[in-house]
């Protein structure tokens, strides 16, 4: 039986259980709920009535099956009575996860007069004087469009728009919590390259900026690039950037644990898509040349015939230099760094014995990464999952929310390799050198300096690369009192 | 000189000036400033130090050449220095007016785990087993996009749509405060109609509505159209209807007070725009023969050859049963109502002097109506703008937000002729009795129950006509303890 995670409030359910009022009778129920390996995280009191209590225990399951056999054993109790089973993700996630709300009270018919008609006009007018205007007078400047086809949701896959729709809903919170960027999710219903860029074109006037999020690779990748190439708004696909970036900060960390050359290590990637392309490139960029990328037919090298395509005859051409082939057990012998970026449960314990000394395991696939570090074990040296339920978490939400804000606050016109090296450095450098271990070489997404820090380094890198708005002035700036006309 | 409106908060101005402490200099400072005939609105003290006070004075123009006058003036007193001038209105919008914020908590890691992965996963693969389920686990049910191509904004024409984002963004913040409807501006850079057709099909599964604003006619009648065929959820240009139906409640009321039957009235519309176009339909639906639409060559009629196009030749065919022609000035002799959807200072007084027997007067161009209250006078027995600086003021917003919520909460999926209907008698009802007069046959833009009753003859209407979603269940409902998988 393989090896599952513990319990989390991902799976936690709420039971509502109505029982006599005996002595010791709510300790027979947690140690039902207990011996299903499930924790409980609270019971509140409902009601108590007629000899009768009804109470509300809420469980940390380790899946929605385990949660059944919750369920079953407690239902299993004689004179007990499940009244109700709620499940406590689907209840936060009902009605949705983010509003549309207004920044300026609106109680008087003074105020409406100002942000609508009539006094609208003018600054519509303005506006239309000078374009740039647009940065300070709307919304434009702060905002950026979440925009995704549902094609590689999560690790689901091609699961559409509406199914993608609550992940882009959580990643705007994301952006707002942490980095104070208004985000807004853009779902299409077309998985046309073409009109992707073109849909994403047209709305650009209202955003300041656009993070694609989980369109599938290669698709991604020519969309990306033509959108970048067209419009003069920062264009970010956060699966391939975001993730080079957090992980090549966490990567700098753990090689300084193990004392290891970056630009000497063995490092294999398995998953050829979107994050496994923009990690590659990204530690070329800084050096890196023994990288051997592998897909499910095994690694990729100069001369494969079988199950090639565009992004993979790239692969060929510029890594595994000795050429190496055979599946990814294969090629993971004496490998310094895994880097998965693929599917769940890929790797074994035995896998990880293979590979070189002190081995660095970044098994990042979502929601179950290709090897559990309980699986792993003590053979990793040093192993990172994109969970945030486990330590090391490779989270992009400690690059995008500053890295945008950064862009944003500075006028930038794109982000450039050089920005998104300040945002891996500023995310690095987040974690102290001597509190730095096997389990903490990547900064908490609670730390809240790590957005400030990375928008810091970000916006000085665009500035001093010059890849900023012409006269670009600072909305905070504006807020001060000249006249605009 | 044209008769022009008094001072307003939408030409407000506040002036920091420094001046000597001396007792009267204050009420000297106001006088000039009153003379003018700006109308102070606060004064606020500064500072105070070595002899000078500085002070902020708040003043309502009447235009921007009006606050030009009272800068000069003020400047000129002498010893008296200003320090500042700054814009209220372009203060207000400075960074934008709505913002994109959380519905939940997220300062911990469990909120964390159960908003975003891993716990979102198992959210998106419900909604991917059963795509209904997008209303009641994600925003959608609450969310309209404000839709524009900037080309017809307020008055001021195809001005573009970063122009057009203050004016998308006041229409959001007017969405969420009188329906609680989550409204997001979508600012389209083509003017295409495949193109616009397209994009707002793409974009549709985020949206549980689309609020069509501020599009050119005839396009926007295509537009409209086609998405109102081709999507399952509301589809409503807002320039036709919401005006259609607000100015269909306020003469529903005027001809209460002058006693006449709306089927007998003859009514002179100018301005073959999208207000014209939708309200001249809803009146014929309700009865009314004797309408004659103008546009800028005069009356529209059966025979005429210059200027014509589609939207011209249903009128052509539809309206004006006595083929009259001439000018607008010629063709308003005797008419009952004159309703102005057109441009701004277009009638006199002697114009409305020549109209029948208690004539009713709408002029809702925005932001300068084609007769303002001051030039018509007594002449108009009953006269209502667009403006919200006068009274009886014909505004949208009496309609969109609730109508809106009611199709949103009911799970409409279209906005039927019978709903609109329902909107416009609830509106109208909303103005008691006992209270109507000449001034007052429409309800204020700040009463808050006329959202909530429209909404709920909306939704009512769309019940009975059974124009909802099948299985349609309350997303409010849905937040009881039911477990969802």
């Amino acid at each position: 039986m393989a090896v599952t995670p513990g319990p989390s409030p991902s799976y936690s359910v709420v039971l509502r259980v109505e029982f006599p009022s005996v002595p010791g009778f709510l300790g027979r129920i947690m140690t039902v709920i207990g011996k299903t390996g499930a924790k409980i995280d609270s019971v509140d009191i409902v009601s108590l009535k007629s000899g009768r209590r009804t109470r509300d225990i809420c469980v940390y399951c380790a899946s929605p099956e385990h949660a059944d056999i919750v369920v079953k054993k407690t239902s299993a109790i004689p004179r007990l009575k499940v009244v109700d089973v709620s499940d406590r993700t689907f209840m936060l996630h009902k009605g949705g996860k983010i509003e549309v709300t207004s920044r300026i009270s609106m109680d008087n018919r003074d105020a409406l007069a100002m942000v609508y008609t009539p006094g609208v006009a003018r600054v519509s007018e303005a506006i239309h004087a000078d374009r740039e205007k647009v940065y300070s007078l709307t919304m434009k400047g702060r905002t950026v469009a979440i925009v995704t086809d549902g094609t590689a949701v999560l690790g689901l896959g091609d699961i559409g728009p509406e199914a993608g729709l609550p992940v882009m809903e959580g990643k705007a919170m994301l952006f707002k919590a942490f980095g104070n960027v208004d985000a807004f999710p853009i779902c299409l219903a077309t998985k046309k390259v073409d009109e992707i860029v073109a849909i994403v074109k047209a709305i650009a006037p209202g955003f300041g900026g656009i993070n694609l999020e989980d369109i599938s690779a290669p698709r991604c990748f020519e969309i990306e690039e033509r959108l970048i190439k067209e419009l003069d708004i920062p264009v970010f696909h956060d699966d391939q950037h975001g993730t080079a970036v957090v992980v090549f900060a966490a990567l700098t960390n753990a090689l300084k644990i193990v004392g290891k050359d970056m630009r000497k290590m063995h490092i294999v990637i398995n998953g050829i898509g979107a994050a496994g392309m923009a990690t590659t490139r990204l530690l070329m960029e800084c050096g890196c040349s023994h990288i051997i990328g592998c897909d499910t037919a095994g690694a990729i090298y100069e001369g494969r015939k079988e199950n090639m395509n565009p992004t993979k005859e790239w692969f060929a051409q510029h890594t595994n230099p000795r050429r190496l082939s055979g599946s990814l057990r294969q090629v993971l012998k004496g490998a310094d760094v895994f880097l998965g970026v693929s599917g769940p449960n890929l790797l074994k314990r035995r896998d990880i014995r293979t590979m070189g000394k002190n081995p660095i395991v970044f098994a990042l696939a979502n929601p179950t990464p290709e090897i559990l570090p309980e699986e792993a074990g003590k053979y990793a040296r040093i192993m990172a999952t994109g969970r945030s339920d486990y330590p090391n978490q490779i989270n992009n939400v400690l690059c995008f929310p500053g890295l945008f804000r950064g862009a944003l606050d500075c006028g930038a016109t794109k982000i450039t390799l050089k920005m998104k090296l300040a945002a891996a450095q500023a995310i690095a450098g987040m974690v102290p050198a001597a509190e730095m271990n096997e389990e903490y070489i990547i900064p908490s997404v609670f730390n809240d300096l790590v957005a400030p820090v990375v928008s810091g380094a970000v916006a000085r890198a665009a500035r001093e690369e010059g890849v900023i708005r012409p006269n670009w002035r600072n909305t905070t700036a504006l807020l001060g009192r000249s006249r605009e006309r």
